[in-house]
């Protein structure tokens, strides 16, 4: 269970807090059919999304495509950095191609993926709690 | 012709201080073949190796790749940002398995990169000496 601070706290800040073997079972499933990227630069609105729903809804799946288009677009337009400029135009284009006859793939894709996030942020506070419970007990 | 600053000032440092019409250029030339992260993250030792000899040969190509295998391994190590290091790290599996069984065609596409952006600094060269060189003759 979270504290009140956890709560708070958006779901990728968790993902970024934990210890490195619980963050390498993060690294496995982020790969082109979900950039990393996108996930940090769009944190906020992704998290605000009911992926699960629009896993079953087409046309509510193609409204979440053409706005996360359009908000990598307006990420890309004012970055500064070369690399990342680069990085989010590209991978604009590429989602463009892959999902564009098929949101309803991407809704599934980005629903898993934060399923995962929360099935390892609890395993990993269930080791933190573990020292506690036991000292608890003696 | 370069100036005196120009001359000191790394190949990619150049790059990154074009404005945008010759960026947009430059952009396009690197992909998953020669994926700018690399360009960015091992510039000074990309630009100190001899690429256009590598090309036609076999054994110095393959320790080159070796070399910058092992460096990319040593950036993501050392890594603190979580979404670099992940992109580090792919990108490191990515080009092992695209040209372990041709070195010789990672040395060509990193040899011709270099070529394309030492031709772009060139081409935005001439157009800042343009209105210079016009206002000498008046």
């Amino acid at each position: 269970m979270g504290s009140g601070c956890e709560l708070s706290m958006s779901q990728w800040k968790q993902v970024q807090q934990l210890e490195m073997k619980f963050l390498e079972q993060v690294d496995h499933f982020y790969d082109d059919n979900f950039p990393m990227e996108v996930r940090q630069f769009l944190a906020e609105w992704i998290e605000a999304q009911e992926w699960d729903v629009a896993c079953n809804h087409e046309a509510m799946s193609t409204i979440l495509f053409q706005n996360l288009l359009a908000q990598l677009e307006d990420q890309y337009v004012q970055e500064k950095n070369f690399l990342q400029r680069h990085n989010l135009k590209r991978i604009k284009q590429q989602l463009q191609v892959k999902y564009k006859t098929n949101p309803l793939h991407m809704a599934t894709v980005i629903s898993s993926c934060l399923r995962e996030e929360r099935r390892i942020i609890a395993a990993a506070s269930m080791v933190e709690q573990g020292p506690l419970e036991k000292s608890m007990q003696n």
